[in-house]
Order: structure tokens, then sequence, then C-alpha cells
């Protein structure tokens, strides 16, 4: 299926494509806050216009995926959790220790609002998922979700210190049993466990 | 809590403030995609930051939270799956019919991709979770996430059309025992079901 898979320059997509990410961020944030009057926001909007209209006239066609490192590794810019050119994701920076944990910990700002002031639930489940398909991962054998079952034990607040984290319990045969959890600083906010599958053996 | 929560003004919310998130939902499509070479990058970074720079002139700090509407309703602007105003929602548009099916039908683009071609699993668990809890939601009595679990049957791909669902399938005091769906053209792709809570009175 990814026979062509493009290959990165490392040094361009740190030197260009993640600040121009990284400004989009912060204009999403702004833009969600801002009490701006009509003409203003008339004004910024037709800065973003034309910026669109400039990185649009190089836009290929469909989504991302994964792209290849001159090292042989892959990497998924364009992911929603992850992804250092998608200014959707906060982007959490995932850590494998040795003994299995994973680990992240990120703040997440306005766009991630779902309660007043809170973290979306369903953004806690985003996070959680990934972090746990994280955990499940080996490499060249990614892990698809099974099923994913979260516990919400107390509201999740924006623009705090949060860490999420998770291990694999046990595998079975395909299957990788695994639990983890979002905390802030005074404690678990949201437990999850999750069955995550290896497909057999993924196509050459 | 929110005894000074501002007002919003539908006229600007429709005329200003909607297609603002939308152009910069634009951005991120294209941001994601572009190849452009590094000059190119630069000039449209500097026409975003040039437009951060004048929203955030009059940017309220923190989260925007739920705003009033002069009709007495309510309306979640700045909400990560439903917010006009967020661009990181797709934003979904959650219909409630008569008999309690609530729903939404939507198509997510390059910006919430997990496996290549894909929808993220989490931004999958992320829609079902606001679906679920809208099912659950009472006028004037938001219902809060207590577990959700989700089933993935089978991938869901991006830049197809999707539908989420969700009923309540029976309460208890103040649970809502609530079960959905996410489905592309050819059934179901994600199964959900949902605890939600009532808090039983809101301060005034």
């Amino acid at each position: 299926m990814h026979d062509h898979t493009p290959c990165v320059d490392p040094s361009q997509l740190q030197s260009v494509y993640a600040p121009l990410a990284e400004s989009i961020r912060r204009l999403i944030d702004v833009s969600i806050r801002t009490e701006a009057e009509p003409a203003a926001a008339a004004a910024a909007r037709a800065k973003i216009d034309a910026a669109a209209a400039e990185l649009g006239e190089t836009a290929q066609p469909g989504p991302v995926g994964v792209r290849h490192m001159p090292d042989g590794g892959t990497i998924a810019w364009g992911n929603a959790v992850v992804g250092v050119r998608n200014p959707l994701a906060p982007p959490l920076v995932v850590h494998h220790d040795a003994d299995g944990l994973v680990w992240s910990e990120f703040t997440l700002g306005a766009a991630y609002e779902g309660p007043p002031g809170h973290v979306h639930g369903g953004v806690c489940a985003l996070v959680l998922d990934h972090v746990l398909g994280a955990a499940a991962h080996q490499p060249g054998r990614p892990a698809y979700t099974g099923t994913l079952t979260l516990r919400y034990r107390r509201p999740t607040a924006l623009e705090r210190p949060l860490r999420a984290q998770a291990r694999v319990g046990r595998t079975e045969g395909v299957k990788a049993f695994v639990v983890g959890h979002l905390a802030d600083q005074d404690g678990v906010t949201v437990e999850a466990e999750g069955v995550f599958i290896h497909p057999r053996q993924a196509p050459a």
C-alpha cells in the first residue's frame, strides 16, 4: 500500500513545518479567546486566507499518513495526537521507559475545552487511546485499538500540567491488555483499560 | 461560578467569529498537506503570526466556557467538538429527534488522522463521548461522563461521510445509560456505551 511513501527531510521538518504548526496552534488559541471587533477580525481573517492560499498551492491531495525518515524510521507527522505538523495535536511527546512504562506530560489550553474550564471528556479519551496504544506498539508492528474503557473520576482542568501513562499488563496471542491513566498534580482524573490488537503480519 | 457569563451577540457569532474559525480550519488542513518550500512556508507563517498578534490584542485570559444567548439559551462556542468558534472542532451539529435519538453527520479530514488514511481511534472516542453525552443531556441539567466503553469493529476512513448517533437506554437515579455508534456508509465502525451522571442540582 505504501510503496512510494515519500522520504522526509528532517531538517525541513524541524526548521519549516514544525514552527508553522506551532504558529497555527497559537492562532487557534487566540482566535477562540479574542473579542476582536468585526473589522479587526476581518483583517486577521484576510491574512489567514492568504496564508492558506499560499500553502494550498503545493498541498498534496488527501491526508499525510506515515513518512519514512532517512534513518529508516517512520514518523506520523499528521497524527491528531503526536503529529508535529498537525496544529490540532498538542502535540504529545511520548516517552518509552526501559521497564515498559509509556508516558507523556503536557498542558491543554482553550482549544480542548468541554465543561467550562475543563478538558473535554472526549479529549481525555483521545489522549489515553493514543498513549495506551503506544504502550502496546512494537517496532514495525503497530497496534490497533480493539476496546477502550474509560472511568472518569473527576474533572480534568485546562491549563494545568497533566500526565498520561500506560503499560501492558499482559498479552494473549495478538492481544495486548493495557492499563493507564490521566492525572493532574492532585492525582488520577481518568482511568483507562484497553485491548489492542497486533495484526499477525503486515504485508511487506 | 458563572455569575458574569458574558452575553453573546448572535449576529457577530455568525458574521464574524464563525467564518474566522472556518478560515482557520481550512488553514489547518492545507498546512498539514502542503509541500511548500521553506521561503513560501515562512511567508505564510509571517501572515499567520500577524493575524494571531492582531487577535491576541483583544483576547481574554483563559478558556471561553459557556456563553449566554439573548434568548436565555446557552452556547458552548469554544467546545472541542461542537464549538463553532473552535477551529479544532469539525464542528459537529447535533440533532435531537423527538423520539430521543441524537445524531450528527459529518466528514473528517487530514487533521483527524491516526492510522494512515483513517480517523484516529481517539478521535472516534472524542466524537462518541460528545454525542452520547448529548443524548444524556437534559435542558439546564448537563450530564458528565462517568464511564465510556468503545468497541472498534473496523477502521473508520477519513474524507467519507460519517454518522454518529446515540440514545438513552435506561436511567437509574442520577445515572443515564447511553448506547450509540459511529458508522460509515457500509455500517458501524465503532460501538459505544456510556454511563453519564447528572449532578443532583447545579448551584444557581
